[in-house]
Parts: structure tokens; C-alpha cells; sequence
């Protein structure tokens, strides 16, 4: 079934609120196996709210209004539907009789403005709104089925999940299945070019930034949910094999959740030696729940004198390398870890700008090491953008940077 | 001039995500006096952009696109533009050569996919894009003026404020002028509640919650600039002697940026020892540029042995204390601002959650404190949410008890 949402008001359209109506009903439509073409958001005006609907009603089967079912004047959706196709409003008795009891049971005098509210088009079908006094109303209107939902999240919440989840269900044949695989390193381009030829098995694959990260949804749609499910498992198998550790986990959890993850199996612990990240690698490192388990200490040092005395970095070192050096960060990694007694200890030094830069040193250039008992090693890497995404660049890739160590250094153990 | 929005993407119309871009893009053509008179987002289909893009040429002036510039086999809206309004693409050589630097500048090599980036509709005009590889486009279709825009909000913020604004400022009649205050401390309903009286001198009030902070803009229309700001002035003095120091500041500064200012003005330095915030109090510090002449270190112990070796905190107080108690925070504020000789320490501790609580320190409860060398002071905060939630609630009042301190201590300098 086609589904198309149109959500109305004006404080939508002057972007005083942001419509997560929309998003919300799309997703529980998506998964009941329905295809979403359509949204759109109109004022609270009578021939932008007929313009819409008509359009929505001429490319989808179904259409889900939310918004405008209150009780004052600028709440016209669904009259203005009803004008629009040409439909005459009744008084409906059992949606008076409801919105009556909403206030007797909120000990509150009823407005005779809500009267208003149990006009409903012929034909129409009210859903009961547990939470306000507006009205869901279901009715067909031309070739579409209608739902008009109040525009307040929680009436909407409910009224949808009792009276139009069972139905978008019963319309609905086959399984949509989907896995999400998330990659890091390589530009939105570049994967494209290397998997366009891959054989999709009947699948339909979905790109998104989410910046630094691109994730790939493989979404397939069947009658039969273990052929969508094996679809889907070949299609992930061959992008693996073209994109290597460029993927580096499946379904929501993030980058720093999956290194929380090998870091917890193999039993190792990690401290960090920020500069120029300025504390964002520990602040992504100790949003997993559980850090402490793994995360010993981070040490932001953005003065000379502290990468000295704190982190054991030898003066000479600085004077003659710098402070962005790949001397520097190898001090500083191990440094760190030989003060707090971890496995692996971070290093990272760079310049985030808008100042700062040099020829030899421009703006964006950050280097970072790792430290272990067995081996340290430091990597050089150019970044662009304004300083919080270069701090987020720089962050992210050292977080890969210990992934992949530990990737390739599989019976590391303490 | 009527305003059309549409945005392009499968993600849009599946729920995946929240499209924000329309209500960023509303705010600002409402602010020039333009009014917006659709939104609407369809997915990555030629028909279904065409229908779109063809119905809002037919009810705006103007319509504002924005997703699916990338170079992807699924971006595709200039394309579909094209062909929905009869017009030709072309090979655009300038925009090539922007495309070419961007990669230069990152140090990747090209993808193929990405010259498609360069193909722009016959009359069109690019509109450079300094932060991705996807330039903007200006042209006529119809008898509405179209501009095409990137989805990711950082390349289509500075597109528009490049390109769009200067345009739409031209194309209005009389002045929209407006402030925005910045609120941290009170919530949105006791604001509201506390200025609903006030004289608006002919303005417009709105609230904008940017969590956890409160954003008043007080916008006034007007066909004389300086009646104008003057009513706005009259509105702002209002508000600010009702909420006192809860109003921090004006404009787009936030309140890292706010308390950086102070701290260079009166030539202090600044130093963190952080615990349960893991590191983002630090991190939002250093997102300042020139933060790094103000801010020393920061320390994230997350280990009680880091809290002893590097803070210096004794082993007593941790043990009979807790490391969640008045007494350590007092001890690592005072610690850091020894150990980094800087003028203010800062020492943060508490229980993010979901695990790690108990019955007398439960998830959500924070310690804070502040030391210099004239004073010491520790607070208790308890905040409620997951864990991102309570730390980035944590770091912001840790952020504004440093603003509050120094905004009462006038005179304080080194």
C-alpha cells in the first residue's frame, strides 16, 4: 500500500517546531511492509490543507493527517477536508458523549468551542482519543482511505497504535527485513564505486551519512521472511568482501561501543593523551555504558609544561620535534599508559585551528600512536573542515586506529 | 514572496530520520518576511521529486530544495528537476574544478561518481559548497526561482547563508530584525511562565529549547530598522530583569564561548579534573577557538589509583568519603589547579548511569566544585535521563557555575 503523510500547522511551516510526527508514523508504516511516497506540511489554511490532501489522495492508497483536530478557530483540517472532497459534517453523538466524559473525568467545564470537535464527515469512522478530547476520525475520501490524528504526540501515540497499527497489519502481505551495516574511512563515493556492481539478490540497498560514518542498509522485502533474511545475509557477505574492516560493526551500536566490546572480550584496559581532540575521544569512549570497565584515564594536555610533567614527555623531545610530532604522540601514548597502568595507551596531537596552522604544519594535521607493551606505532593523517569537525575526524579515526590494531592483533592479551 | 520547502531522501520518508532541514530553512525565509507556504519530502524516485517539484512550482515563488546532490546512483534530484522541467543538463566547468580542489585540499583521490556533481541545469548558476563536494544550484524552472541544496546541514547551512540570505533579504520589503537570548537553568514552562506578562512592544515572542538550553527570540517587523531594534531592545531589558543571570548571553555564542570570553578578558586559566562526564566538559571547552590560550589540562580519572597518582587526592578521603562525595571533588578541583598552575580548578563527580547506583548516590547524582586560590566551593546536583543526557547536563552546569563564580567575582584576576 502507498501511504502518504501530510501534518498541518503553521508553526510547522515557520519552523518554530520541527514535525517528528511525520517521521514517527513512517517508520511504523515502513515496517509493516507499506511504502511511504509522500510528505508534506501545510499551514493552517483551508486551501493549502484541500491542496495537499487532494494531491496526497491522487498518489497513495492510504493518507495520515496529524494535526489541527483541536477546538479553537485555527483548527480547520477536517472540515476542510470534508469541503475539499465534497463531503458534508455530521454531529456525530458517541464522539460528543466521549469528549463529554474526557471532562467530567478531568473535573474541568467543557468549552462550547469542543462541541466542534465531534463534527465528523459522512461515512466517517471516529477512533477514541484516550489522552485529549480530539477525535481520531477514519473515512474514505476519493479513491484513499483517511486518518485524521491529532497533531499532540501522545494522542497521536495512541490513537495510532489502537486503531491503525491492526489495520496497516491486515493490509499488508509479505516480511520487510533489513540489516544495517556500519562503515568507517572510506567517503560515500568510494564504497559506491566499489560495491555497484555487487548483485543485490533482490534487495535494495540505502546510503546515509551519518557524519564521519556511512551506513548501509540492506533492505528486502519477500513473502517468505527466511528468503528476505538469506537475501539479505548474501548481500552483506559480498559487500564485506569488497569493503574489509571499512565495515566495522552492523545495527546501531557505534564505533567506540564496538571497541568497548573488544577491548572487554580481550580482557585489556586503554588510557588516552589528547591534544588538539580536546577530551572528545574519552566523551565518545565513556558514552558506552560500562566504560569504566576498560577506560582508565584521559589526559587533555594542551600546554607544553603539562605533556611534560603529567605525561613524562622528555623536554627535548617537544623543543626540537614539536608538540605535533610524530615523536611527540609516541611519547605522550606511552606515556599515558605507563602512568595509568593500562594496555594500550593513546596519543594525539595536532592542529584543529582556525589558527595555529603553518606551511609545514598546516590547519587540520593531526598525528596519533598507539602504545603496548609489545609494540607502538604512529600514523599522520589531513583533515578538513572547521575545528569541531576536524576534532571529530581526528577523534573517530583513533578510535579506528585501536579497532584495527586489535583487529590484526587478534591473541592480544594481557 | 511564497516559499515552497522539499526535501529529497528514503531515509526522510521511512522514519529513519528526522527531517530538521525544512524548520532551519522556514525559520530563516519567515525571519526575512517571506511566508512558507508547503513543506513536503519524497523519496529518492524520479516521479515521485518530479510530482513534487512540479506541484510547488504551481502555489510558491520560490522553492527550496535540499538531499540528494550526492554523487550515489540514489542521488538524484537535480536530475529529476531537469527532466520534470524540460531542461537540459550541462557539463559545468567551474563547479568540476571546485569538486577537483575539494579533493586535493582532503588529499583522496576522485571518484568517478563525483563528476556527476558537476552536471547543472541549463541557466542555472552554482552556489559553492566549502565543506563537501555537492555545489548548490540556482535556476528557474517554471515561473519559480529553484535552489538545490546538499541535506547535510553543516554544507547546506553555509550555502544558504552564503547564497540564499543575501537573496532573500533583497527580495523582501521592510526590515525583520531580531536577538536571541540564551537561557541555561530554568526550564522552557517556568520561563514562559515568568515573562508571559511582559509589554512585547509590538514584537513576537518564540521559544526554541536546543537541550538543555532555552533560546527566546524576540523578532520585530517593521518598516523603520531603528524602531525596530529599539523595540526589541525594550523587550529584551524586560526579560533579562525578570530571569536575571539565567539569561548568559545573546546571539549564537554558546556558553563554552561565553565563559572563554570572560576568561580572557580578566587573563585566567582554567583546568579540569572530570570523572563521570568522561571528558566533555573538556570537550566543549576546547570546541572554542583559541581555547588553548585559556585552558591548561584537563584529567578524566576514571580509576580511583588515576584520582591518587595524577590528582593527588589522598587514599583516606576516596576510602572514607567515596569517590562520589563533596570531599573528592574539593580534592581533584584543588588538585588539577595545583598540578596545571592554573587560576581556577574545576572537579567533577557523579554517577551517569545506568548501572553504578545505589540507594544513598543514585544514578544522576553529581558533585561539582570549583577552587582558586582564594576559595573553594562544592555542589550536588542530581539530574534525571540516560547517561549521554546526565553528562552533558552535568558538564553544561559545570560550565555555568565557573560563568556564575566569575560573574559574581568581578574583580578576580591573577
Amino acid at each position: 500500500m502507498k501511504i502518504a503523510v501530510v501534518t498541518t500547522g503553521d508553526e510547522i511551516l515557520q519552523g518554530i517546531i520541527i514535525d517528528t510526527n511525520s517521521a514517527w508514523i513512517s517508520e511504523r508504516c515502513h515496517m509493516f511492509g507499506h511504502e511511504i511516497v509522500y510528505h508534506a506540511s501545510v499551514g493552517d489554511s483551508e486551501k493549502d490543507i484541500i491542496n495537499a490532501l487532494k494531491h496526497a489522495e491522487t498518489i497513495a492508497d492510504c493518507v495520515i493527517v496529524s494535526g489541527g483536530l483541536g477546538p479553537t478557530v485555527d483548527d480547520i483540517t477536517v472540515e476542510s477536508a470534508a469541503k475539499g472532497f465534497s463531503v458534508q459534517l455530521q454531529f456525530d453523538q458517541n464522539a460528543y458523549a466521549d469528549i463529554e466524559r474526557f471532562f467530567e473525568k478531568a473535573k474541568r467545564p467543557m468549552a462550547k468551542t469542543n462541541k466542534k470537535q465531534a463534527m465528523i464527515p459522512e461515512g466517517g469512522k471516529i477512533l477514541c482519543n484516550k489522552f485529549g478530547t480530539a477525535p481520531g476520525v477514519q473515512v474514505k475520501f476519493g479513491k484513499a482511505i483517511f486518518f485524521f490524528l491529532p497533531g499532540v504526540p501522545s494522542e497521536l501515540y495512541q490513537i495510532f497504535g489502537d486503531s491503525i497499527e491492526p489495520w496497516l497489519k491486515s493490509q499488508s502481505s509479505g516480511y520487510c527485513e533489513y540489516k544495517v551495516l556500519r562503515c568507517f574511512g572510506m567517503p560515500e563515493a568510494s564504497i559506491d564505486e566499489k560495491i555497484s556492481d555487487i548483485d543485490l539478490c533482490g534487495c535494495r540497498l540505502s546510503f546515509r551519512v551519518k557524519f564521519p560514518e556511512v551506513l548501509l542498509k540492506i533492505i528486502c522485502r519477500s513473502d517468505d521472511k527466511e528468503v528476505a533474511a538469506a537475501s539479505i545475509e548474501k548481500v552483506a557477505g559480498q559487500i564485506k568482501d569488497r569493503l574489509q574492516e571499512v565495515v566495522y560493526g552492523e545495527g546501531d551500536l557505534g564505533m567506540a561501543h564496538v571497541l568497548g566490546e573488544m577491548l572487554t572480550n580481550k580482557g585489556l584496559t586503554i588510557s588516552l593523551a589528547e591534544s588538539c581532540t580536546g577530551g572528545l575521544v574519552s566523551d565518545l569512549i565513556t558514552n558506552v555504558p560500562g566504560a569504566s570497565k576498560y577506560f582508565k584515564a584521559g589526559i587533555v594536555s594542551y600546554s607544553n609544561d603539562v605533556k611534560e610533567k603529567l605525561l613524562e614527555v622528555p623536554k627535548a623531545t617537544i623543543e626540537t620535534k614539536g608538540a605535533v610530532s610524530e615523536e611527540t604522540v609516541l611519547a605522550t601514548a606511552s606515556g599515558i599508559r605507563k602512568i595509568s597502568n593500562s594496555s594500550i595507551g593513546i596519543g594525539i596531537s595536532g592542529i584543529a585551528g582556525p589558527e595555529g596552522g603553518s606551511k609545514e604544519k598546516p590547519v587540520g594535521i593531526v598525528y596519533m600512536a598507539y602504545s603496548t607493551k609489545d609494540e607502538e606505532k604512529a600514523f599522520k593523517h589531513f583533515f578538513s573542515g572547521d575545528r569541531e569537525r576536524i576534532k571529530l575526524l581526528a577523534s573517530m579515526t583513533a578510535i579506528n586506529m585501536v579497532r584495527l590494531y586489535l583487529t590484526k592483533n587478534i591473541n592480544l592479551q594481557e
